[in-house]
């Protein structure tokens, strides 16, 4: 039951200094498309939120050990990983939520980076909101 | 820049009827972890939306003919890939949000399902919400 997947594209953040979390952070940068996705980028505008799918390609292997893991802002709370957005997970599947401030071709300019430079994308997903 | 992911379990849907979105969907049924993450999910409770990553398992594979699409309840237009939640999609991953009902050891019993019984589950993350 494996799935192996290509990246579709890859972030192009300008920042040495990446915000933890998407929801806290104001950095710009490229989203870079691969020329043979280009047609399915076209309804993807400024101001729409989006949801891209990314692979956490830094993190070093997952083991048992950080199936609970303590994030640095959590005060030393000890959480399962699957309640956290660490990037060591069974599988290094990231998610971000990033406004999107224009498109010049297959380059998507974003706000809210918080993956570093040369990160494979592998989706991008409309944002849809529920109420509650 | 390959990536290769496995479940963390997968989706029992008791359900042969399944809706088209989970943000339509009130159909229940069970995320079925494996034992070896039982730890992860700890935290995990009723009441909380999680954020469901996981393998479009079903789907025909992916051509240049997918870039764009004409979802079933949007009257004709047709749309890029990436602006839709369509299963026919470069790398076949879908996102859901579910409402978790309760935690039965390592089982998660959701509201919201619309993943085929037997889909295998890559990921869950917390649902975080940023105010516009």
């Amino acid at each position: 039951m494996e799935l192996t997947v290509t990246p579709i594209g890859f972030v192009n953040n300008p920042s040495r200094n990446v915000p933890r979390h998407w929801s806290v952070s104001e950095d710009e940068g490229f989203l870079e498309i691969d020329e043979r996705y280009r047609e399915g980028i076209k309804d993807i505008q400024a101001g729409q939120r989006i949801v891209v799918i990314f692979h956490f390609h830094k993190s070093p292997p997952f083991d048992s050990s950080h199936l609970v893991q303590t994030p640095p802002h959590r005060q030393g709370k000890r959480l399962g990983v699957f309640s956290i957005c660490s990037p060591r997970r069974p599988n290094p599947i990231g998610l971000s939520v990033f406004e999107v401030l224009g498109v010049e071709g297959t380059r998507i300019r974003v706000k809210g980076l918080d993956t570093y430079d040369g990160t494979p994308i592998l989706d991008i997903k409309p944002h849809v909101v529920k109420e509650a």
